[in-house]
């Protein structure tokens, strides 16, 4: 017995960030994890860590996690949907309808095989960087398709029950429509804006703020593995990318024709209404627990820039009693004092607001 | 005698929210404020909290802030020169070689005018959203010019000193450059996604993560305003636009071509190079202090989602006496735990580790 919902021994193949991870989670529970990838060292890395031994002849595993590079997924599920005819084999990867149409087309018999794609990532990769706790939390995406055991699909929802996060079932091409708009896309936006940077003068950063940053954060990541992952969900990016480029397209040619003619008719109509269908957007986002978009309440709190205020401030919020919904720091370089946004609420705000001011913090507003 | 820099009388145009806090800021270092805008009511309002007093008959400012919507500051700048003969003027549209253009056109002396642009906002308006401390810690951009004299300068960067505020000296066309790049093609891009999840599933938006909502952020600004600050550095935007588009149509048709070949030649090699463009413009993006981007050390802890618990962590790494140099908060919907992310200088990242260790918090990693 283990305290795991999922049976053993489960057979992590790929034992990169994931896969490891996967692994450290797995045996935390109790759960007998075999290790297999075809880099002896990231092998020999992953069980050095803890996340289970290596495989060897004769392991029948009960579950199958395919943790392999989103290119070769599709070969390594049907590879162990033939060795091991008793386990249920799943995927990581974050293009699901891929793999499936892959295997569909080979006539492959995908009774015990449900793709899933945690959404969990690190800027680190590899072996080194897994963490037991790397899904906690986390929404875990797992695509049952019409061939699918119900058992099978049962399992998969338990692994990821089993790693702290949150099964949600979505058919495949569904799945990829979704991170198409709500991460890929994302990601090539960033980039873009980022790439622009390199031309920019060091003065002209200087002046760059919180917007600036929070636009480009992601653009920090790996080009390798979005590669795979664009290339394998291009259907799905391009059906967002187009009419993204349009709309661009929309903006470029109005303030072209603003510098032939200041007063140039529509110009100043398509503008605002690129920046409108953006707020329109940007309101449907959920929010923290996933309902509709909540509007907190916000203070904003001056705090020094020295050892100790920001706790200071976060105990006082502590102390009152307030629970804090979100928290946001902003500098602004050079600044003696930073900008604590405080989001509560909305009954809250004036309480709290009462609470820091009787307490000598300087509010904004 | 006063607290401040600038003398008074200061001759505030335009009470919105910069005019206003503008008003505010200088009323508290006890610097005497003159008021006026063309709405009774906006003026009012901004007498009533606090920024200063309505303009009367005969007043003769040291110092004119026009403080207009930016389609009329020349207009303004040019009356208020002609208006008060021993005044300095200055404006603070977001937008500067437009108005300087404007004014240079038309022959007006502009040996005591001198622009600049508080880099400071926040999502609300007009004079009720003021407050004294909006450009405490921002950068203030001030623009000479070959006309200018140099007390004209030396009197618009005190303005900025007494604020609380940094001055930062630019040519108007270089600041336009500035802002376009970390500015307004951002907003921009931000928007064009944001516009995207009009059309998503609420299932689909039920995946965003942080990365989307961070790029997104952004997109719940002003149509109004922003249509302005596009339309009025239109030439500057372009210049940055244009490239970022061809980026953008580069991209889609490497994966246009992906869709019909999946080894299609060279389109891998052009979605690594938007991804890596983008890494190595992120990595200009000056840090916290202004110097060349620092690693911080970064240590993620399991927070459990309830009150008082975000300040118990606080608290503790402030017990430690290791200084947080950034924090951020990481929720996804329905997990019963966030993750914090504090960062710390490299050197002092073990010892934090160590500390929360001992004190029974979860880390990641």
């Amino acid at each position: 017995m283990t305290g795991a919902h999922v049976s053993g021994p489960v057979a992590v193949i790929g034992t990169g960030l994931l896969g490891t991870s996967i692994g450290l989670g797995l045996r935390r529970l109790g759960v007998e994890v075999t290790l297999a990838d075809p880099s002896p060292s990231a092998q020999a890395m992953a069980r050095d860590v803890g996340a289970g031994r290596p495989v060897a002849p004769g392991d029948r595993p009960a579950l199958v996690v395919v943790a392999a590079p989103p290119d070769v997924t599709a070969d390594v599920v049907e590879a162990q949907l033939a060795a091991h005819p008793g386990a249920v084999v799943t995927d990581v990867a974050s293009v699901k309808g891929h793999v499936l149409s892959v295997l569909e087309a080979r006539g492959v018999d995908l009774a015990r095989y449900v793709g899933s794609h945690p959404m969990a990532g690190r800027e680190r990769s590899g072996p080194v960087a897994a963490r037991s706790d790397l899904f906690v939390g986390r929404t875990w995406v797992v695509c049952p398709h019409p061939g699918a055991d119900e058992s099978a699909l049962a399992t998969v929802r338990d692994l990821a029950i089993d790693l702290g996060a949150t099964p949600v079932e979505m058919p495949a091409e569904d799945q990829d429509r979704a991170v198409a708009l709500v991460s890929h896309v994302p990601q090539v936006a960033a980039s873009l804006v980022a790439a622009r940077l390199a031309e920019g003068s060091d003065r002209s950063l200087a002046l760059a703020g919180q917007g600036l940053r929070d636009v480009t954060r992601i653009a920090a990541s790996q080009p390798g593995m979005w590669v795979q992952i664009l290339a394998g969900n291009a259907p799905a990016v391009l059906d967002v990318l187009r009419p993204l480029a349009a709309d661009l397209d929309a903006v470029i040619a109005a303030l072209a024709a603003l510098t032939e003619d200041a007063e140039a008719p529509g110009t100043r109509l398509t503008l605002a209404q690129a920046i409108a269908s953006g707020n329109e957007g940007h309101a449907r986002i959920p929010g923290k627990h996933g309902a509709a978009p909540t509007q907190y309440g916000l203070v904003t709190v001056l705090v020094d820039d020295k050892p100790g205020e920001l706790a200071r401030l976060i105990n006082e919020v502590g102390q009152s009693g307030i629970n804090l919904e979100d928290l946001r720091l902003e500098h602004s370089p050079g600044a003696p004092v930073g900008l604590a946004e405080l989001a509560v609420l909305p009954s809250r705000t004036a309480d709290l607001e009462h609470e820091l001011l009787e307490r000598g913090w300087r509010l904004e507003g």
